[in-house]
């Protein structure tokens, strides 16, 4: 599972999720009330709302893209309010993501990961993925889904995986 | 990333998810109810209560480990129903997971994965890993940190994330 497969699949996710806002928006039309109310909606008082969930995994993914490739991570601040600007972040990012290729990534895996959070220390680029852009990502992702389904949207597991690279024969 | 990392980093979060079982312990205690009723708690009628969340993500555990190294995937029946039967079924997938060592998934992203459910068609193992494994895993964890966390559990983020293998120098 490459650093290139990673970002591949986040790219992925991230075009559900759209998806998963699309249905939101069907659901607040057919119970009368505007969608950017679930914007702002969390499943707890001290977690992040819906638009933070978002930003989050935006950023996580973008990060990721950045510090595997060594390209600039593009600056964004977190002002989005509303299902559109949503939207508008998430295709920032994935175009964002397109730029980097396989290419950009070889060597991914040893590369020395320093985000100023580690203040000093680092990850090699493999553990950075697996111990934080993954569980990072997700975990921001599912909470988002999490959020729409809490307030009764019909979201299915088909919806949170979307589609696979299945072959035959 | 290799197979490796995703399975040890499955370990740690399991690991991770006991202890935030603890702390969804204490805050019962400190508030006088029974623990386990948070082990039929769910966010939405027709979603996955905490236990069956539990069970989940120890399958996702189980399957990529058995799938990526061709050992048999042990057979668990979900008859799991308190805390203390999740925590036992943790400790059994734990004990499979540390069966499966990096000699063992030599050549793991290669491999055909087929499982049942996808009747007869296939993914490459890195596939496996990065489109079904992982997204299932921390989908299934993240579900039952949030349902904990909408219970009132004071679990954060670094708590969810756990230990970083950071280096210095």
């Amino acid at each position: 599972m490459t650093a290139h497969d990673v970002l591949r699949v986040f790219t992925k996710t991230l075009g559900n999720l759209e998806k998963w806002m699309d249905k939101a928006g069907e659901s607040a039309k057919a119970r009368a009330f505007e969608v950017d109310v679930l914007a702002q909606a969390r499943l707890a008082p001290d977690q992040f709302a819906f638009v933070q969930q978002v930003q989050s995994a935006c950023d996580q993914a973008k990060y990721a893209a950045a510090y595997l490739s060594g390209k600039p991570a593009p600056s964004h601040p977190d002002t989005e309010r509303t299902f559109a600007e949503c939207r508008e972040r998430i295709r920032k990012r994935t175009s964002f993501l397109a730029t980097v290729d396989e290419k950009d990534l070889a060597g991914a895996d040893e590369r020395k990961v320093a985000p100023p959070w580690l203040q000093g220390r680092w990850l090699r680029g493999s553990d950075y993925l697996a111990e934080v852009a993954v569980p990072n990502f997700f975990f921001h992702v599912t909470t988002a889904y999490a959020i729409l389904r809490h307030n009764g949207v019909a979201l299915g597991k088909m919806d949170f995986i979307g589609s696979l690279s299945t072959r035959e024969g």
